[in-house]
């Protein structure tokens, strides 16, 4: 039965990009991979939407982001933290780790702040940096970053670090625009590759910052040193060059969609998504609901270890569960990346099947037919 | 024509490796993907000899190399650190980053530390670790471990870190028989894996003193925290589980070969092409050769731009120069992970002909007749 990966990252990855990763392995100390992570680089700056270097850091994306929050941040510096998630509260978890002063501002699970709301913050007291997850990945919550942005520019010299994580590649996500500080993604994602490479881009206010930090002890996560490499064309510890091979012929396909193309796609598909599910009467987890992942709460009487498990062991359909506290009481699809019209329509089948297996009646065909009319607004 | 991979890390990966890659991406939250980090971990153990847990990190062996020196000392502590290479260096430079006091015993390249003299070093002072590269992959140069390992038991509490990037799984390495205490790779030797992981085991007494340090300053690369998700065959992390799943691959293949037999080729392959060079009249660099990779001296009059660049560009033979202060006088040659007589036999025949073609005239054969007749013996 065919496998069909609908997790909101890893997610499936192209079959060219797989190919190549089947290739022969290079060295990486050479032109070719020098001109590779050039190439790669360009293509990342374009899908962040900056002029700023997007490094590429062997490791997952909490790696990318440990090493963007610890190289601008002092220990002893002071930080807002939107603690409205699972990932948000990660971060508030780093800056602990490392001496960071944190205020969390937690916000209930499936909401976001406000930009009247950081600018009232910013107001009320001074703050190094803004910490927020733009699409809170075990929600499914996104925010107005735009707004933000323009309030946290407003107030100063406070820096905007964003986890764009399952945002960046995916819906709009303007870095220099919005004014993002600190822009970080993975790999597994919307950039269509297999886990084990993190990114991260800084404004010059944020490596003012770096320049300015003179305690920051690090050695593998010093953006510094990455800086410094790239101006050759290279990086400071053996990456993991297969990726990046990889990555960029991923990223050579977002080019021939054009990011707009991208973010239209994923859009649309979780908009039909979204309709399918209501019309099947089930609600959305989420108050601002992110277009890259789709987070659904179970109707009375499903469990998450019959709904899950018939999905997968049934149909192959592989969907993700709520994690901590939402763990039996949503699920989550992906829309990100290398996912389409048909992928939509396929998962809101399966679902169809699955629930009236369960005992959960509905109309065969309701919800496929709300795809299709949300789709055909696209096509 | 076809590619031939002699750089010692990436190295040549077996081709059902590769294709393993190349199948659908997982999620890496689920049972089966447990069920692979669970028989990796054992095999893991089983290549490094010990009954430790081998953690398996996303990240260059410089990632597991900081998590392993940093979970165990506090910023204060003092190490004694073998500095005798590139390699070596580097670990004197993540100690300083994190406020570890360092004393280098600097050895000149192509030398390594004695029993005796780490048994002087730790009569004359106290230390709280002694680091140090197993085998130094930028000069080539290994030395008597098990001779270490006894003289730093016998010294009481100094823990005996090694960086084993280059022999761990490539020849005798045996950890808690030789008692280190933490023992570090990474998965583009040996391991037949592309660049990606590390791997880190630490003994009980290093576990000790994770638990005694309270002044860590990190997240990622927290190993508390690896231990805590391994409990579950899980990882604290988005593991880069797609190649997680082919270092499966690669290590049953090593368990089918069994670690000795592994050892035993590589020393051949090794002996092999030693013999082939001599026979060649060209010298080796180290004084105490590793059998993973050798480092051989250029002859006056041969450049290592044209040199490498013949091997390169009219064979496609990939060999590795020197790092540093040894650029432009040593060329390095793999003889790690998934390499045979024959790939042996081949690079010695290409260097034959590059060196006629550059004026430095051998007679054909006779590096290539030595590598038979030293390959004779293990047939």
């Amino acid at each position: 039965m065919k496998y069909r990966l609908y997790t909101p990252g890893p997610t499936s990855v192209p079959e060219s990009t797989l190919l190549k990763l089947a290739g022969p392995v290079h060295h990486h100390r050479t032109a070719e991979f020098r001109e590779t992570l050039k190439q790669a680089t360009a293509l990342l700056q374009y899908v962040f939407q900056t002029t700023q270097t997007v490094f590429t850091i062997t490791g997952s994306g909490t790696a990318a982001a440990e090493a963007g929050i610890v190289s601008t941040l002092a220990p002893g510096k002071k930080v807002l933290n939107i603690s409205n998630g699972k990932f948000a509260e990660r971060w508030a978890q780093v800056c602990k780790a490392y001496g960071i002063e944190v205020e969390e501002l937690k916000k209930e699970y499936g909401t976001h702040v406000t930009p009247d709301e950081i600018a009232a913050k910013l107001k009320s007291s001074h703050y190094d940096a803004v910490i927020l997850v733009h699409s809170e990945t075990s929600t499914a919550t996104t925010c107005d970053l735009a707004g933000i942005g323009k309030a946290v520019r407003a107030s100063g010299d406070t820096l905007l670090i964003v986890d764009g994580i399952t945002s960046i590649g995916a819906f709009p996500f303007k870095m220099d625009e919005w004014g993002v500080d600190v822009a970080i993604t993975g790999s597994q994602k919307a950039l269509m590759l297999p886990p084990g490479l993190g990114f991260v881009a800084l404004s010059q206010r944020a490596w003012s910052a770096v320049e300015a930090n003179k305690s920051a002890r690090q050695f593998y996560l010093d953006l510094a040193k990455y800086k410094k490499s790239i101006a050759n064309n290279d990086t400071p510890f053996t990456p993991a060059n297969t990726l990046i091979e990889a990555l960029l012929v991923s990223l050579n396909m977002i080019k021939d969609e054009t990011i707009e193309g991208v973010w239209k796609r994923t859009a649309a598909n979780a908009q039909a998504f979204r309709s399918g599910m209501q019309a099947l009467g089930l609600k959305l987890f989420s108050h601002t609901p992110a277009d890259s992942v789709s987070a659904i709460c179970y109707p009375t009487g499903i469990s998450d270890k019959d709904f899950r498990g018939q999905l997968k062991n049934k149909h192959n359909v592989h969907v993700a569960g709520g994690q901590g506290t939402m763990e039996g009481n949503i699920f989550r699809v992906n829309h990100m990346g290398y996912s389409d019209a048909y992928d939509t329509l396929a998962v809101v089948a399966a679902i169809e099947h699955v629930l009236n297996k369960l005992g959960h009646k509905v109309e065969l065909g309701k919800g496929v037919a709300a795809v299709q009319h949300e789709l055909a607004k696209s096509f």
